[in-house]
């Protein structure tokens, strides 16, 4: 039988089926009860959460259990430094800001900057090193708090982190890495290791403050096949099993399917392109649920469901979810045009993308700042 | 046909036949006229090398091209700490201390503490830990000059060391590893990346002052194979391939075959071993060529051949020739019995770790000066 979809760390192809995904991985879904224990401490639920963009977890329960008796959870998540930054690429650190926020967490932040020098060919470390300073500036941007927030960088904290990771390496065996990743006897030796230093700092907090402090882990759901494997191992270190909360992807403007990539440029939105850029991109690319003629949309009616710049509004940037509703409505109904529809996408995406430049050129001088210091 | 004898990294079993190893190695006999041209600059040769303690080597000529170019080299070798060290250990490290002397070396001594912590399934970095600040006591009471030579502790300086062992790890494949090593499937991930880092200290000078600088390795010569594959992977990275040169196992007290091992301490003399203990297990354990009775000792006379205490002699401990064959004959012919010719082995030693453990107990204080700093 022909897989339809496939997600992987490296790869996320076809139009994934979450449901599917759920069982496939063996997480739980996001359901409404564990949202109002959410919105209960936080007093309300992100956008994020409200819209299915989070949409499955581990032990969720467990870290709310945890910190309804006083038992403070920290974040993780990361960034692999290679290329831009794109839009998708902002879901788990926008909710990582925003559960900062609500339930005054710690945040650590790891750019593993050996994965893609180690994955990719012909990528060096000099490439990595553009990167990593370009991607860092996107994170900060985003308005974490930097007393509460330490960067990990993996070859310049490797002091902190290749003794832990070796902790975690002594538990894994290259048959598990091979069934999970898909690695095989010519992957180089560096690709094997790899996963430990991802383990590393769901668990590190606890070993530097000499106790065990739960860990929520916000990802896209691609890249939960590392932390199958962490949730096995970091128990046998003493450790608490981390929580993780995942997201769908951000489809790419050509349609619904994969994942939006900063390789394909023109059909991913950067964080740095200009209002210009926007307006081209998704002029040209995004893929519509119009019709083929004005007169017959007006006539039949748009689909919103496979509508791309509709999807953006529901998944990011229309917030209110009476104005969602009508866009939604109108363009069914054949009242909203596809170019009126990429209109309000475009005002929005540039009206988040320049606060967002302006708080990323600030962030140039405060790098220093988020950097962990031992 | 079932092997007579087995050399790896992790092993070393079996009467070992050191030519059929050079040729099953694909090393390179050290010939007279290549001891010729380390005498010529050194002056002299040191017992392990007129003795063919040393007895192999790799592209040592190269190495002495470069040193007559004006290119000089420095030395890299090193101890994954655990349990104590013996006699047998000190063979490279004595190379090391007479080469840095005659050639003004640089020496790096790496301690990779998470080798053995990876290999052997109940060892902990606690117990390493231990092992480690023993271990460089030794290292020190050697004599190396502090100026000139490096401790690398590859937990401790992994900013230092990780990256470039991810360059390294990237040119070496899952099947190189097992094919040199034996790992299979069920081997630990850490076990597979070790490799890379024990190739690091190989090029790390170069990396440091960015420029070629010839290296030369002497090593026992079960560490061969970390060697092979470092040697195909460092030229990849603009570096040269480093020289090798390769000792001969100090067999144990108990007989000609295998390699003396700490862990087996009745058949090992330890660098801390009393007086007494070293009389007690010479006595008891040292394998003997002499006779059942000593009136048949004096009659037919012993095999030097295979006695232990002879060898030891002959390898480490009668630097004069003449002295050395005089014994020879003596205890060939019978004039000198078993028990003589283990009192001249047992004073000697004894001799050697009275300034070796005076020498140890002064080098605790200097640790922090040989601990490489950035």
């Amino acid at each position: 039988m022909k897989e339809e979809f496939r997600v992987t760390p490296w790869e996320v192809s076809g139009k994934i089926d979450y449901s599917k995904l759920i069982k496939q991985f063996g997480v739980s879904k996001l359901d409404k009860e564990l949202l109002k224990r959410i919105e209960k401490h936080a007093g309300e639920l992100h956008l994020f959460l409200r819209r299915k963009v989070f949409f499955a977890h581990r032990d969720l329960n467990w870290l709310l259990d945890e910190y309804e008796k006083g038992n403070k959870f920290f974040l993780y998540t990361g960034r692999a430094p290679s290329g831009a930054v794109h839009l998708g690429h902002l879901f788990p650190w926008i909710l990582c800001k925003w559960l900062q926020d609500k339930f005054g967490a710690e945040m650590w932040f790891q750019f593993p900057d050996e994965e893609k020098f180690l994955f990719k060919k012909n990528l060096s470390f000099e490439d990595v090193e553009k990167s990593l300073n370009e991607n860092m500036l996107d994170v900060i941007a985003l308005g974490f708090d930097p007393k509460k927030t330490h960067f990990l960088v993996d070859t310049k904290h490797a002091n902190l982190m290749y003794k832990e990771a070796c902790k975690v390496a002594k538990k894994i065996t290259f048959s598990t890495v091979k069934a999970s990743f898909g690695l095989n006897d010519s992957s180089n030796i560096g690709s094997i290791f790899y996963t430990s230093m991802q383990a590393v700092p769901a668990f590190l907090p606890s070993v530097l403050k000499k106790k065990k402090i739960p860990c929520l882990i916000p990802l896209g759901v691609d890249q939960d096949p590392h932390f199958r494997i962490a949730r096995d191992v970091i128990p046998k270190l003493g450790y608490d099993k981390p929580a993780l909360i995942h997201n769908v992807f951000l489809p790419p403007l050509s349609g619904m399917g994969g994942k939006m990539s900063s390789s394909e440029s023109n059909v991913a939105i950067l964080t740095t392109d200009s209002p210009k850029e926007v307006r081209r991109k998704i002029n040209k690319y995004a893929f519509s649920g119009g019709r083929a003629t004005i007169e017959e949309h007006r006539k039949k009616g748009g689909n919103p469901d496979v509508d791309v710049s509709f999807q953006y509004l529901r998944m990011f940037f229309e917030p209110d979810d009476k104005k969602l509703q009508k866009i939604y409505e109108d363009y069914k109904s054949g009242e909203l045009l596809t170019s009126e529809l990429k209109d309000i996408l475009i005002k929005k995406i540039n009206n988040f993308l320049a606060k967002h430049q302006k708080k990323r050129k600030l962030a140039k001088k405060q790098i220093s700042k988020f950097l962990y210091k031992d």
